[in-house]
This record gives C-alpha cells, structure tokens and sequence, in this order.
C-alpha cells in the first residue's frame, strides 16, 4: 500500500512545514528581534516559495497552492520585518 | 505547454527552498545568535522535512529526497544551535 503510506507522509509533511513559519512569524512580529534571522535566507526562500505558488497553479494542484500561499504570507512578513530591522 | 512551465518554475523553485538554508545555517554556526530564531518553528519544520524524505523514499522521488535531506541536514543544524542556546 504505497499510496496510502505516501498520503500518511505527504500530508502531515505539508501540514508542518507550513505551520512551522507561524511561530516564526508570530515571534518575529511580537518582539522585532530580526537579528538571529538571515536575509539571503529569506528572500531565497520567499522567492522560491512564490514560485511553488506558480508551479501549483501550473499543475493545478489545489494542496500546493494553498500550503505555499499560506507560507509565502507568513515568509514574506518575516523578510518584511527583517528588510525594515536592518534598513533602521 | 504546461510540462515546460511546470518545470520551468519547479526545478528553480525547489533549488531556491533548498539553498535558501544555507545562509541561514552558516550565520547561526558563525554567530551562535539564536535570539530571533524560533524554536517551535524549527521543531515543527525539522520534523516535517523528515517527512518529506520519507514521502519521497515511498513515491521513489531522487529530487524529493535530495532537495528534503539537504534542508534536513541544514535544518537540524539550527535547530541544534537553537536547542543548546536555549539550555545554556
């Protein structure tokens, strides 16, 4: 049954590392403390996140747009706040 | 043409996910400033790319268990630093 063990995996994979940037988001909003958090990171990150987005769409892959989109909001408030933190 | 967009837009976006840690990994080794990372996050993403290499041994997907064990690997790396930085 390898369909079934892949959706045991795939879904709960997807699940957290898209969860996974809420308490980053979160933490990085609360206290403005950007200076752990590497900028060429984000913004490769974001990038890449928005063209998963864009793969998604492509494929049409509801699953893949909706776990990107929700990480590429969370990712791109991060680099926002990271971008501000270090042009003050 | 939509196999050549999707790869078009997949291939660099799976390299950006990917290669976007080792900025992150490499300013956490050099500074050991861990203040502004999540720990929750790194938890939760850590765990979930472990997944995600799980999901591609199940789908027989070489990129899918390339692209996850590179992040895991750097990944893990934060996370370490993040955990001992906590309990110091």
């Amino acid at each position: 049954m390898p369909t079934d063990l892949s959706a045991l995996l795939g879904y709960p994979a997807a699940v957290l590392t898209t969860a996974a940037f809420v308490p980053q988001a979160w933490k990085s909003w609360r206290t403005r403390d950007l200076t752990g958090i590497s900028l060429p990171m984000y913004a490769l990150f974001t990038l890449g996140v928005a063209l998963w987005c864009g793969y998604g769409v492509v494929i049409g892959s509801p699953p893949v747009i909706v776990a990107n989109g929700i990480t590429l909001v969370l990712a791109s408030l991060v680099l926002g706040l990271k971008i501000r933190s270090v042009s003050a």
